[in-house]
């Protein structure tokens, strides 16, 4: 698969997530489409620009807004017809978490950036479309519960570069690193995980 | 009239919005002018950063900030002699979306985009400010309100959009496309309107 | 001293404001890192992004990165071994402030911006980074409290442009500028000044 078809794919599940936020703000149809839309495009986005890489990613290629309005449209349909999945929010989150933390990591590599600068883009990518989607609709972010969630996108992309560097294929490397986010993310939710946390009074 | 024009006055009518929008909160007379200017140009500078549009509109031109400032402190005087006009938010916030959703969708249109990238970058040119202004003041975004938002401006950009291709002049197809964006949100707001809305709980 | 060097010390007071209100919310350690690093580049990058100046100076200099992990490791640190001096989130934030709207300033001026231009972008470098800080956990912005705050950013920038157009040398207006914006900004706090104050009902 290109990177192409991971953008679309994550584009896809993050804009699932912003129809089911919509959903439970109680938003009318054309709502849950802007917020898929921010939701799914917020982050691939947030690279581009910083990066300064023009024409932007959906701007370049209709199909994005295509896939999301299916998938923003076809949750409502689902979501009417039978209920939601339990946690469906949460696991549509995780996989376009994963999905597009690797994705920046990979798209800041190629900018030739510093290794910390790769591990920072691509947990920005990652994040940001959740961030923006709680944010609109008056959620505390993801970002802040106490489970692992951006730890979880650093812990993929820091694997993904240590395989790679030790000789793995970048393919491999790149889909060990998706897998690696998206199950620590699902099973810190599961188990409620969390890392030693700081506290000031 | 020509494009500029349609973003002063946009830009003035959202300085109104957002000076109001400061009044609530009690800042002081900077506060309110600062607040009033991450209004007024934040659906601009969204669409132009998007569309890579350098250097920005208010930074090559002047007038905005003379703008933004008069109608900021034009404001606090108004409310300080008189009482605010009912409903004077709303109004100014109603007309501030018509005008940069239609500005928006016609800039969209000259940098080619096909007609989904058109539709949404006129919409978010249109809201980006309100929901700027309301996500610094810690209010609730009007977007997410349960009356008609994001879809008067979508439907005001789809009639415009199907007048211009039907042959009506891109002037007064603008102008109709303004109107009805703008007439839409108002009487969405006096008769409490709603879409069909989407439900999970 | 040379702005990168402004630029690396109000980097490094910003990681501590944002570590210090990660600590706050109880983020786990790399949130806390994540959350630094958001608030210490935010303001620069804000800046950089609408005078499209690329790459940023994040991107180009990998030691930002190293400066905000150090900063926030050693805050969690401290406060883990001593207690954190009082208001010391309201002191960071008050020197990153002075730091970053100058600086902003001094780069607005030398992308050739109109005065208002200058004095807004300093004022929105100077709060950016603080406002995203605050948004991102929750809390109302420091801008929107009662206290001189965006105002505090506006007069230092203000004393810079009338000091150095008066015929002092561009260094100490600078100095004197960022000193102006910082001792105002937390006299305000201590004093709890305020300006007059607009308040619509």
């Amino acid at each position: 698969m290109t990177l192409t078809t991971f953008d679309l794919i994550g584009v896809a599940v993050f804009a699932i997530s912003g129809a089911l936020a919509a959903g439970r703000k109680e938003l009318d149809l054309l709502g849950v489409v802007v917020l898929a839309t921010v939701t799914a495009i917020g982050g691939g986005t947030l690279r581009d620009v910083l990066l300064d890489r023009h024409p932007l990613f959906w701007i370049e290629n209709g199909t994005y807004f295509i896939v999301i309005i299916v998938s923003a449209l076809g949750t409502v349909l689902y979501v009417r017809l039978w209920s939601p999945p339990m946690n469906a929010l949460l696991i549509a989150d995780a996989l376009g978490l994963a999905l597009f933390a690797l994705s920046g990591a990979q798209v800041a590599e190629g900018a030739n950036c510093p290794l910390l600068v790769v591990v920072f883009l691509g947990t920005a990518t990652g994040v940001a479309g959740g961030v923006l989607r709680d944010v609109m609709v008056a959620q505390i972010p993801l970002i802040l519960r106490q489970e692992i969630y951006a730890t979880a996108a650093i812990m993929g992309i820091v694997l993904y570069k240590i395989l790679h560097s030790c000789g793995l294929a970048a393919g491999p490397s790149f889909y060990i690193g998706i897998a690696t986010t998206a199950l620590l993310r699902l099973l810190a939710i599961q188990r409620k995980w969390r890392l030693p946390s700081f506290r000031v009074l």
